[in-house]
């Protein structure tokens, strides 16, 4: 669980091809970045308070973003988000939505339950990447992180 | 007030020269960024909710960011994201705190209030133009903006 506690940015990405693009880019923004990748909501819930598989986790950890897809197996995006912003412990650690859909239901929605950011997947490649790069130099370099979180 | 009602970002920010560093650098990350200005918080205020000098300005308008310096004339940053996250109509308003505390005290009040995201005024010049550059990059052209804002 030693690797588990270090990470900064955890992507929650059921999309294969998706997934190994985001993470290209996301090193692209940050060389030294300490990644997690899960592919299931449940899963992602259970790493973010340490349970189950994650139960041995330390619970103060360098996690400074969460980037969740919408459509995911088992939970899906908004709901993991609402998790996390109902728990005291995470109520504001930054969560960004990166999803191919660009529905105002799902936009709003997001905001309404408190997303720090929503981010829409570019579909052209060298495009994608530039998000994807920014989008980390910004929550993992940039930001400063809440104090405190789980 | 016809200008008043295309802005994308508005900078509240009573320091001179980090007003004109700061606008500097927002031109570099979008050069065709519309920006307005304001050194107090009262302004600011009027200008979101359009009252007093702003009355005219229409509702619905193009704003992606509120980028808001902590220590304010009239009114501070942190009851500036209070107002506008507790009115329906700006709840969602993406709002970044831009200052050169590094305060525990006021990161977990910036967050607590529901800040998106809380960037701490790097000194070095260079590093200052970068990150206002990746800010302005970030939240102007990548993150989707709340449907529906004032």
């Amino acid at each position: 669980m030693e690797q588990a506690d270090r990470v900064e940015v955890l992507l929650v990405e059921d999309n294969p091809d998706d997934a190994e693009l985001t993470m290209h880019a996301l090193r692209l923004g940050d060389n030294k970045i300490n990644l997690l990748h899960l592919n299931d909501g449940a899963e992602a819930l259970n790493f973010v308070f340490a349970k189950k598989s994650f139960e041995n986790k330390r619970i103060q950890n360098d996690l400074k973003l969460v980037l969740l897809d919408l459509k995911l197996p088992k939970i899906d995006g908004l709901e993991i988000l609402k998790r996390i912003r109902e728990d005291e412990r995470t109520r504001t650690l930054p969560v960004v939505i990166l999803t191919s859909s660009r529905e105002k239901k799902d936009i709003a929605t997001a905001y309404n339950l408190g997303v720090n950011s929503y981010v829409v997947k570019p579909v052209e490649f060298e495009f994608y990447v530039h998000v994807v790069k920014t989008l980390t130099l910004y929550w993992n370099t940039i930001n400063e992180k809440p104090i405190g979180q789980i």
